[in-house]
């Protein structure tokens, strides 16, 4: 039986349902309890990756290499992990996270911008890190095309890629299809992943699924804590995993469900859940990340969020598009 | 394609997480919110049937009947229907629910005691009722001997079998499984249904896997309200089965949306969710109405819900067998 990688997200994504206030502290907490559980990466960046924290993406409370820094120091068996987006991470940035004690990096592009990731892997490559490639909302590409993309990435460095539902979109074959696309595309080459969210309640089924089709790394979070409606929440998926038989290391499953209530639980001032606004997200396909950005837009012009996204949805913009959201919102206003 | 009827259950098994304190204005607007968003089956009871405002049960803030008579004034399409646990409820509350609007009957046994629902369902024919029947725990027997319980129902004179998780113990094939059992035993007499809960994250998927091995019910709540980590929510059903093209009548998905959101979030005091409690459930295969008699005895006892979940269900206790909680509470307080 092939070994699952179970990888931690909730000093990543979670930092989207953080609005990005993370304290050392609170990362110092939440490494020791994962890295104690036997997960064995942890990945820690501003919810946009390295350098996100900007007008744009939303400004962290503390500087991501700090954060970084810190995992590093917690960490006894775990290996940290940091996001980056071209364009917003920049190359220079990736050294300074290696400096800091991150030994994987995960490169993330749109599913059909694999091409601009490619300096980035090469560099990272040098580096030394460890590397993944991101192919986000990848329901928006067939799943021969979501395996070229990611040919594209392997070609350029990358060592697994990951199926990312950014809008927690794919429902079961949807999702199983796009992993064994890739696993037949890139399998001899590099591993392949799954990173899910909840919106359709198909996080953790989606998952299961994408080990049956080939995925060797998951990716999940702590109560689920991530942008939109959250991840796949690792207790549960190590509750499944170890019902399945699945070979995913020496992860201790009662203690990965007491990091999530006693750590992570007593910190998250807001645990995501399948609410309206996040249904919608699933529904039209819409990148989890934009929900603050929406409910912010509700608040400033009283247009409800779950319209908002319906419309960002049929509109069809993407991670970076994030000011397009005022724009509807203001669209929305007008037409009432 | 079979036409697939998406019931509600917030009434009802939403009840456990109201705490059984449901106002009849409340009863009116949640009726009102379902039937406009064209929901055609309402279930309304205390959470362990007619008759369960007991001290073994919770107590009710209003009495069973009178809720269901304040449904069944408020529904202009939707049916009522009833629950109803034999020993809990007698055959006179059956006729005080049909007296007071209900139509629908749907009797609940343990899953391997189908035999004393007989009487109940013969009963509930005589009066006129359409009836349903319901195999709690469904998880504890194997498909074949499950199909055989289902066939006791049916001969005794149940419209419709449910297969139901009320531990949310079933994980996708263990769910499509038990469907397709009963399907191939009882399908040519009788439809089936699924129950669904939320404890182990396959709540949705499961129910789609029903629908594809045989069930033409499904049960849902708004916001997934209901025991343990809560039923699969009936707004999340609804976006799923139009995504997936099933024919579920004249439902208005983003109406069910709206009913969630508006109407539900702001009365339920809590919302359920996959915490470590009902994950444990699912985990042990838990009888999901004890999450909060387990939470009472860790107020009362200092142990915690999690280890007395399960403990509960090291020793296999099943419905009625609520007093034994505190029994487990204080064993596992003396060995502390």
């Amino acid at each position: 039986m092939t070994k699952i990688r179970l990888n931690d997200t909730t000093l990543r994504d979670g930092s989207h349902a953080m609005r990005h206030q993370y304290t050392e502290q609170e990362v110092r907490q939440l490494v020791r309890a994962l890295d104690d559980a036997g997960i064995e990466m942890i990945e820690v960046s501003h919810g946009d990756g390295i350098g996100g924290s900007t007008f744009n993406y939303g400004f962290s409370r503390t500087f991501d290499m700090d954060l970084i820094e810190a995992a590093a120091q917690e960490a006894k068996n775990a290996t940290i992990a940091a996001l980056c987006l071209p364009g917003v991470g920049s190359e220079h940035d990736m050294e300074e996270a290696w400096n800091r004690g991150a030994r994987i990096m995960r490169v993330a592009t749109h599913c059909s911008e694999a091409d601009v990731s490619i300096n980035h892997f090469q560099k990272a490559r040098e580096i030394g890190f460890e590397t993944a490639g991101f192919l986000m909302l990848s329901h928006r590409l067939e799943p021969t095309q979501l395996a070229q993309q990611a040919r594209i990435m392997v070609d350029a460095g990358c060592q697994c890629v990951f199926v990312v539902d950014s809008a927690g979109y794919l429902v079961d074959e949807q999702a199983a299809q796009r992993v064994r696309a890739l696993y037949e595309e890139i399998g001899a080459d590099a591993q392949v992943g799954f990173h899910a969210h909840m919106n359709l309640g198909y996080g953790v089924a989606n998952s299961v699924l994408a080990v049956q089709n080939g995925a060797t790394q998951i990716d999940g979070s702590l109560y689920g804590l991530g942008a939109g409606a959250g991840n796949a929440p690792l207790e549960v998926l190590a509750t499944v995993f170890e019902r399945k038989g699945f070979d995913f290391g020496d992860v201790d499953v009662k203690a990965v469900q007491d990091a999530a209530e006693d750590v992570l639980k007593p910190i998250a001032p807001r645990l995501p859940r399948m609410d309206r606004g996040s249904i919608v997200q699933g529904q039209w396909g819409v990148y989890n990340s934009f929900l603050f950005h929406a409910m912010n837009a509700e608040e400033r012009y009283g247009v409800p969020t779950a319209d908002i996204l319906a419309e960002v949805g049929r509109r069809g913009y993407v991670g970076g598009q994030e000011d397009m959201i005022i724009e509807v919102a203001l669209a929305l206003r007008g037409q009432q």
